[in-house]
C-alpha cells in the first residue's frame, strides 16, 4: 500500500455480535484490531451473554442502551445484522470500519495477513476518480498511475466517502446462487481498487466496509427489512438498499465509492437451501429498486447527506411507496434515521 | 479462464509493422500466434524490407496495397501506428486482435504464458454487465458469479464487443508521466477483467485489444491525427479518440467494453522528454474532447455501428470544428472511413 497514516483515534471498528462467542473471531483480528477503539453493538434479539476476550479498548452496547437512546417512538429496528448501526450512530469518530462476525483476516497472494484497516483507510483517504475510468485501476496506488489520454483536469479527483472490501472463501452471493453452487468458494485474490464510476449501481455488501462517518455516516442506515428477514446474510437486503442510496448520495455530492482490497475470509454460514423461501422476496424487490435508484435525481437544494436523505426517502414513498408497503416503512425510516443522527448527534460524546 | 472455444477461422490477428525486424517479435508470439492467421501491415512511412520469420500464415500488405485499396481521394491516412486499421478494414474474420509490435507474451502470477488470443476471445464470447457493477469483476469467469443483490434481469448481459487488455513492464502512460516517472514499471499483475459500465468513459489503448469486427468493426478507425503526431505510442491519440467514439456506440447500441486481463509484456521505447513537446499538445486536446463524448447522444435512428459513426462524425464537426480544425479534419475521416468500410467490406474477400 501506499504511505497511509493512520491516526488512531480517527478510527472505530464497528462490530455486530450475532453470535454470543466473540472469541474466536476477536483472537483471530487482534493483530489488526488491537490498536482501535472498538464499538461492539450485541444484536437485541440474542439471549446469552457476550464472551470477548482481554485486551481489546472495547465499547459494548445492547438492547437497554438501544432503547435508552433510541426509544420506541421510531420504526428503525436494530435487530439482527441491523444492530451495528447503532454503532455507527453513537460513534464519534471520522472513519468506521465494520466486519461481520463470521469474517477472519485474510492472507494476500504472497501469504501476508491483510491488514484490512490500513487497506481501508488508504482507500478513504486517496482520492476517487467516478468521473473518467482509469484501466490500471486505482492510479494513486504504489506502482500505478493515470494511463495516457486520462484528462489532467479530473486527474485530482475527489473526496472517497467509502470503501467496499471483498471476501474470500465464501463470497456475498445470495441463496439462490449458493443453493445452486454449494461447493463454490472464492479462490481468486484481485489485487486491485478501483472507483466505481459516477452513475454505476453496485451491490453494497455491509460484510466489509469502510467509510467516512463526518461525511456520509447518515446516509448509512437499516431501513429495509425483509419481513421474513433472518440471522443470515444472504436473508438480509439492508445493506443492499442503503448501499443504493449513499452510492446516488455520493454520485449527488461529488463523492468517490470504491470496490476491491481488503479482502476477508468468510467461513461457512448456515443452509442455503433453507434460506430459499425467505431470500426470493428480496431478490424480487431488487426489480423495483434498480430502476428507481437509476432515474432518481435529488435536488440541488440537498447539499448534505442528510438532505439528501430526507429528499430520497420523500422519493422512495411518492414512486416505491405503491409498489409494497415495504418501500413505504423504508421510506419512515430513512425519515427516522436523519432525525436520530441529529439528535444523537448533538449529545455528548459515547452517549 | 472459462471453457472458451476457438474457431481458428473466426481470428484475424493485425499488427501493425513500426519496425522493419519483426524476428524477434515473431518469435517471442509464435506459441501463441502461429494457429491463426496475421494480418501484417507496413507503416507506409518506413522504407526498408520486413524481416518475418518462417512458419506463419501471413498476409503483408504495404503501401501500394493501401494505394490501390483506399486510394489517394481520402482524409484517412494510415501512417505509423494508424497503419493497423488498414489491416481492420481487410480482415473478413469476426475477431480482431491488435498487439503492439513492441510487446511480447506476458507471465501470469503463476509464471505461466499468457495466451493473449484464448484470453481476448474469452472476454468477447462472455456477456458484458454494463447496467450494473458486480464487485467481483467478471461473473462469468470460473469460479465467480453475480453477487448478492445482482438484480437477476440484468445477469443474462449483452454483447461484448470490445476487449482492452493490459501492460506490464512499461504501462501506456503519457510523456509528461513517464519524464516524471523514468524508473516506474507496472509489475502488479491484476487477474481480473470487467465491464466498463455504461456511461463510463475510458483511455482506450490501441496497444493490446481485440474487437467484434462484425459488430463494431467501423467504429475503430485513425480519425484523430495530431500535428505532430510520431511514431511512439505516446505521441499518439488516434486509438483513445476511437475509443472515446467507440465506447459511446457502444454504450448506444447496448454492446459491451470489458477491461483487465490478458496482459502483455511491454518492452521500452523511446525518451518520453523528447516526447514532451508533441504530447502536451494530445493532452490539452483531451480537455475538449472528454465534455463532448460525456454529453453527446446518438438518435434513435442510428441502428447500427456505421450509423453511429456518420451521427457522431456530424456532432464532431458542428460541436468540436470549431474549437480546432484537427475535429473538423477527424469528422471528415469518420465519413471517409465509413464509407471505406462499406466499399472494401463489399469487395471480394482478401481484397
Amino acid at each position: 500500500m501506499s504511505n497511509t497514516s493512520i491516526n488512531d483515534n480517527e478510527v472505530d471498528i464497528v462490530i455486530a455480535a450475532i453470535n454470543s462467542d466473540l472469541e474466536p473471531f476477536m483472537n483471530e483480528w487482534r493483530p489488526v484490531f488491537s490498536q482501535f477503539h472498538l464499538i461492539i453493538v450485541k444484536d437485541p434479539d440474542m439471549n446469552g451473554e457476550l464472551h470477548i476476550p482481554e485486551g481489546f479498548n472495547v465499547d459494548v452496547f445492547t438492547k437497554s442502551d438501544i432503547d435508552r437512546v433510541v426509544g420506541s417512538s421510531t420504526s428503525i429496528l436494530f435487530s439482527g445484522y441491523s444492530c451495528r448501526y447503532f454503532g455507527y450512530l453513537v460513534s464519534r469518530k471520522k472513519y468506521i470500519i465494520s466486519i461481520d462476525d463470521d469474517c477472519i483476516p485474510a492472507r494476500d497472494t504472497n501469504g501476508d495477513l491483510v491488514d484490512v484497516v490500513a487497506q481501508h483507510i488508504a482507500n478513504l483517504q486517496a482520492p476517487a476518480t467516478p468521473f473518467f475510468f482509469n484501466t490500471l485501476y486505482d492510479p494513486y496506488r504504489k506502482g500505478a498511475d493515470f494511463v495516457r489520454g486520462y484528462p489532467f483536469s479530473l486527474r485530482s479527483g475527489v473526496t472517497c466517502a467509502l470503501s467496499c472490501g471483498l471476501w474470500l472463501n465464501l463470497a456475498d452471493y445470495d441463496a439462490p446462487t449458493q443453493a445452486l453452487k454449494p461447493g463454490q468458494r472464492n479462490s481468486r485474490y484481485v489485487d486491485a481498487v478501483m472507483t466505481v464510476p459516477v452513475r454505476s449501481l453496485m451491490p453494497v455488501s455491509g460484510i466489509n466496509i469502510a467509510f467516512n462517518r463526518e461525511v456520509v455516516g447518515p446516509a448509512l442506515f437499516p431501513a429495509l427489512r425483509l419481513a421474513g428477514e433472518g440471522k443470515l446474510r444472504w436473508e438480509t437486503v439492508e445493506d443492499i438498499w442503503s448501499g443504493m442510496c449513499v452510492k446516488v448520495i455520493c454520485d449527488h455530492l461529488g463523492l468517490g465509492v470504491k470496490s476491491g482490497i481488503p479482502y476477508v475470509w468468510r467461513r461457512e454460514r448456515g443452509d442455503a437451501i433453507e434460506s430459499l423461501k425467505k431470500e426470493w422476496e428480496g431478490v424480487k424487490l431488487m426489480e423495483e429498486v434498480v430502476p428507481f435508484f437509476q432515474s432518481v435525481r435529488l435536488p440541488q437544494t440537498a447539499v448534505t447527506a442528510e438532505d439528501c436523505v430526507v429528499d430520497m426517502a420523500k422519493s422512495v414513498k411518492e414512486q416505491l411507496g405503491k409498489v409494497d408497503p415495504m418501500f413505504a416503512r423504508a421510506a419512515d425510516a430513512m425519515g427516522d434515521w436523519v432525525k436520530l443522527w441529529k439528535s444523537v448527534g448533538s449529545s455528548s460524546p459515547g452517549v
